[in-house]
């Protein structure tokens, strides 16, 4: 049914194609091209970037020269439920290369895992899913709902290529995020939004160290109330079976640090980056104004910080959260089809990272439940991988899905 | 006795000529023009960069294209004691110009003070330097021995320029080094050396930040160390009246701090960087060796900092400790001048920044006090002052001390 072959040497032609820093149009081409071959309706459009910035739901970071949109459509009669299928064909940058035992851009297939930038997150997922829809075509048999594979940019640095795809094209009745999910089924999705504290101290030169205020040592103060936050906001959240499996759900997490100009001067001026987690029933103004409470109130216990409070600055990715009902046809659909595939129940269980399924919830009024081949934990990193005998159940539990979904006419 | 007009101009010609990051020469070119303007005779020669470099003393962190030396000597007839005087050309750079109510590289004199990247460290001191050798020369006595003004670059950055004109011409009798000590005489001073301190952790997502360790909480329990080893260090110095005015003469203070790479990823890596006071009795091998210990201590009281243990290097600039008897013949005559001059008695104490004392000690071989107009609290800042009438105060009391040390013939 699937075509494992056609799987892998579309995942491969991706991953072999650099496709970050806003650089993505050549993999939106190649994309489109294999749509084309396999018999898919091709939608291609240059996205107006400044229209679409100015929505209020767009965040990014990159800024692109070009964004190319693109959708393949398999038609259906159009009685029945329309489906989309949603991935990214952007990559996070390979990093240092030297840490990588097998090159990012030079796909690898080895012990049954296919590695390489793009593998896991998630060029693979979108191979998988073309991979499914060449079944169902192949098959011969009309669905009664159409399918709309959405390959998409920019979602890594805040979902501006899927915003723009559902501006352009509107939303359907259910969409699937082909994020890695280790083959469970995510009805649910932790948001994040990206947050600058500026924390400042008083200069002096280091031999008088005494006389100045270090803003690391005021860092550390700052540091300590958002953990405070964290832990405040994370308690009680093991009573939701959808986030039971984590720790801590919806981490504060404080990922660049920088201050100071001069080894031999006290520093006066320290920024830390970081995400911030936000519940599926939260909205991201309410975690934000929690979030600047609580580094005012720790401001606020603090002689100098007092007078000099630190200045939080929201900017970049901005991933809303989303949900979709358990009971909902889609949800049972997938749960279905993954049945089918493993023999086994399928697991159902939130994430806690953001992706494109808030837009696709909260501006295309779509429900949207993410589901994928591959451990998230692996992407981001080097030696990024994807199971090859996942890959090919996901494609398979999506042919199905497709089937199931959107019925067959 | 002492022009002020030509001090002041003086001053104000150098402050003009921006004289940081190694760009020095047109700085050195001017100050020899002035020497001969006023009757020394001029010693001026290309560093041989490599060479100096090459000497176990050697610091320096900016990497110059060119290096001038430069010497102006008030010949003596060669009985007497002979007299360096001592100072820098090079400036720290002006940072952010919008901090400055007064242009940097413009010089201004307002309410009795002169304004300039430069005015207080230490342009200024230079021409009163120069002011006192041209009041010495100008009154017609000839001295028994010689005074060797060293104009020296890369101060800031580790001593090169001195090392350099020491290893050019060789020691003296005696050495003022004419740093702002606000008309104090310091007949010692504290050294630093920089250090580099390299934390790890353990990358993963921010979205399971759980299973990373980050790398800024490890950096915290250093830092926490190294303020205890600073305490350590100077518990008990205040019995030393010499130091019995600072709260912690030898501070470890850490001036820059950076990690991470990406604000939604535990960060598995951050640098501090920070200078370390040695003690005026201490050499800076022991002073490390300490430090590398309670580096060490720390790391292994943290489970995870004990099989990935902080990196501690030792880079750019480096200041050696100096330290002078107070009963040597440089103290008193310094000390007779000012009390002549101030009509009270000279305010012998130690300072703890880093200068070029420590070079001309220890390689020079030449007892050596600091002293100078101006406080070094206003250094390394926007809108650097010096107080002209200490400027003058200065001048007058440099001349008066080498017509004492020096003996008139």
């Amino acid at each position: 049914m699937v075509d494992l072959d056609f799987l892998l040497d579309t995942a491969a032609t991706l991953i072999r194609i650099p496709s970050w820093n806003g650089d993505e149009s050549a993999a939106q081409r190649a994309v489109a091209e294999i749509m084309s071959g396999i018999g898919l309706k091709t939608d291609e459009w240059t996205i107006d970037l400044p229209r679409v910035q100015g929505h209020p739901a767009a965040s990014w970071e990159i800024d692109r020269k070009e964004a190319l949109g693109l959708v393949g459509t398999l038609e259906g009669d159009g009685s029945g439920p329309t489906l989309i299928l949603n991935g990214h064909v952007d990559v996070v940058p390979p990093g240092d290369e030297h840490l990588w035992t097998y090159p990012p851009f030079e796909p690898v297939v080895e012990d049954g895992r296919l590695y390489g930038r793009g593998s896991l997150d998630m060029k693979a997922q979108i191979a998988a899913g073309l991979a499914a829809l060449k079944a169902v075509s192949d098959s011969g048999v009309t669905q009664t709902g159409s399918v709309r594979l959405q390959s998409v940019i920019g979602e890594e640095d805040g979902g501006i290529g899927t915003l723009a795809t559902i501006l352009h094209g509107g939303g359907a009745d259910g969409a699937i995020v082909m994020e890695p999910t280790a083959l469970t089924i995510a009805p649910v999705q932790a948001g994040c939004i990206n947050f600058r504290l500026r924390v400042a101290g008083h200069a002096a030169h280091g031999a008088v160290r005494d006389e100045g205020v270090s803003a690391f040592e005021k860092a550390f103060h700052i540091y300590a109330a958002v953990q405070a936050l964290e832990a405040l906001r994370n308690e009680g959240q093991e009573a939701d079976p959808m986030f039971a499996s984590y720790p801590t759900p919806f981490p504060i997490s404080i990922g660049t640090m920088a201050g100071g100009d001069w080894a031999s001067s006290v520093p006066d001026h320290l920024a830390m980056e970081g995400r911030l987690g936000i519940r599926p029933d939260e909205s991201p103004d309410a975690a934000r104004v929690e979030f600047e409470a609580a580094v005012a109130e720790a401001a606020n216990a603090d002689d100098f910080l007092r007078d000099h409070p630190p200045v939080v600055e929201w900017w970049g990715g901005r991933f809303l959260p989303s949900q979709t009902p358990l009971d909902h046809a889609l949800v049972r659909s997938l749960s279905a089809s993954v049945r089918e595939e493993l023999d086994t129940d399928a697991v159902l269980q939130g994430v806690t990272f953001g992706a494109d399924a808030g837009l696709l919830q909260h501006v295309g009024n779509t429900p949207v439940v993410l589901f994928g081949a591959g451990d998230i934990r692996r992407a981001h990193r080097p030696d990024e991988f994807v199971e090859i005998d996942q890959l090919e159940t996901m494609a398979r539990t999506l042919a199905r899905t497709i089937v199931r979904f959107c019925g067959e006419a």
